[in-house]
């Protein structure tokens, strides 16, 4: 496992801040149910802690369950006795997690078919190989949809983001929203951040701006709610935030609440991106609103960090996701370049290039 | 004291859920800090309690203050051993309080003039007098305006509603929105509530929801967020909020977290009405923007219910309030009626009917 080993030592060196990383034959993965106030790195020896890591959100974010998927399938290789019949096992174990994450889909797909490949005694090597690909690929994306994304951000901009879609639910780097952020930070121009909260999980509260600060960007956090009145006051002159999942249509999936900033983005002429990889966008969706979204439990809503904050006997609703029609939406930020309206054109376009 | 006495009887016959009241020579406070869990009720014999209960928002919302500036210059007037001149002390003590709130300046008001025109030995009776008619008529007001506002709402509606405007903020039937949707109720209509818990505060959360189940109305908790969301799907009819202080042009201020809910109703052709007494419609403010917002204190945003959230070294902005322009209001319920656009002709109106 040299080669693994050298490329997370590159990855640490140039400032990533990891979900998930290889370490001395384990995979470590850290915990950020617990951000911001304890930083839990848990050890993993068994490709079935990888995915329970993902099933109960401990790494979450669609670039990170990308990367989680090449580590759980390398951790199987290295669990490898003999019979890819076992690997094969763990990629249908890891995909079982989040059924709907096409990242984590694709990750295991491709170094399956590395498996399959590789010869009996070379099923390590292979294994490995994959991974270092899949790792870098995800990297450069970061890279890429980053130089892409700040472009759009001008010396002095306040920029609105919702929720977490940061380098630890990326591979490192600053994942999608934070990409074009941290992009246009070290390229000299002085950002400021608000963050909203991102109620009832408060990714926003919790690890945006802990992102935030370890990059060293200057950030405020604001309840949900607040993002519209910023807009009137001039104070917010762009939106970027990540996507769930882009329809064929360019409608938007993203955690619930983005639709509402976007309305008030439109309403107050502030141009709303979002950045997302090539890979969320799914041509065989004709538009957001024929996605069924998830419902979680209404306890996220009824409590705050595991405080009660409503009556006893009080009912509550939580759609994880909302659609924001491509209408609202200035520009998809990929790491093949920027797709503008009309999106159903420009989509195909950005697939056939 | 026999006629507060016999009127704070009438109200609790009717159902009433009082924020503030006389009792045995005193007057008594429910702590709408401390809702939902704990329903203290605090016993107040100096005026200066009653002016602390206003600062430390253990007392909120205009109506409510309205009918604490009455009830402690009744404790003025319980208190009074000869000389006018330490009632008009506690009417300057008591405006001090919230020098922008219009109702508590106005039923102070009503109470000094009088004192004015008592006789030295007749002003205890004379100000029992003006409590009552003030406490009367504030009544009469939640009732006109929630019967107007009730014609608006059809079997069936589902309403979202933002922070509280409730029975607890007003003088006890249902303040102002919860007194259309109270209204709406008694008249045997279907309906359901949709209460948006209003971060950070969480007024909706601790305060709406306990009302709507105290009266029975069926009613779900839905983060700030989400009420778009639910639009896009059809599952909102209606929204219903109160009002701080609505401008000459029919501009409104209220808790911020408003002015999104407006911008989603307005995409999704959801009508959006504010509920308000016409004492709180300020003619001498041509548009909303003009007013100065007041900010709190970051610690709200950084905790909830005194639980840290976020980060150390993290940031906050706490806007008490938005502004939502009045042409994404379908009309503003008063206890003289509705008022629609043109707003700046129909408020003119609806004072020289």
């Amino acid at each position: 496992m040299d080669n693994i080993t050298k490329l997370v030592d590159t990855f640490k060196e140039q400032g990533l801040l990891l979900p998930i990383w290889y370490e001395d034959g384990a995979i470590k993965v850290l915990d950020q149910i617990k951000l911001p106030f304890v930083e839990e790195v848990y050890t993993f020896t068994d490709v079935r802690q990888v995915a329970d890591s993902i099933r109960t959100m401990v790494l979450r974010g669609s670039g990170a369950i990308g990367c989680a998927g090449a580590y759980g399938m390398l951790l199987a290789a290295i669990q490898y006795r003999g019979g890819k019949q076992d690997i094969f096992e763990a990629a249908g174990l890891l995909k079982s997690t989040r059924p709907t994450a096409v990242n984590l889909m694709k990750t295991v797909d491709e170094v399956v078919q590395a498996v399959k490949d590789a010869p009996e005694d070379g099923i390590a090597d292979a294994v490995e190989l994959a991974v270092c690909n899949i790792l870098s690929r995800y990297l450069a994306y970061e890279h890429a949809l980053g130089e892409y994304g700040a472009d759009l951000i001008q010396d002095g901009d306040n920029i609105l983001t919702h929720c977490h879609s940061g380098a630890l639910a990326g591979s490192g780097y600053g994942g999608r929203a934070l990409s074009v952020i941290r992009k246009a930070h070290e390229q000299g121009k002085k950002i400021h951040v608000y963050s909203s909260e991102t109620r009832p999980y408060l990714q926003g509260a919790r690890i945006t701006v802990y992102e935030l600060q370890k990059f060293g960007i200057a950030h405020t956090l604001i309840t949900d709610g607040m993002s519209g009145y910023l807009m009137q006051l001039g104070k917010i002159q762009k939106a970027v935030v990540g996507s769930d999942r882009v329809a064929a249509n360019g409608d938007l999936l993203n955690k619930v609440g983005t639709y509402m900033h976007a309305v008030a983005a439109r309403e107050n002429g502030v141009p709303f991106y979002t950045a997302t990889s090539s890979h969320t966008i799914d041509l065989s969706l004709a538009r957001g609103l024929d996605i069924e979204v998830e419902y979680r439990g209404e306890q996220e809503v009824l409590s705050i960090a595991g405080h009660r904050i409503a009556p006893e006997g009080i009912r509550a609703l939580y759609p994880l996701f909302d659609v924001t029609p491509c209408r609202l939406i200035s520009g998809i930020i990929t790491e093949r370049g920027i797709v503008r309206a009309p999106y159903t054109e420009n989509i195909k376009a950005l697939f056939s290039k």
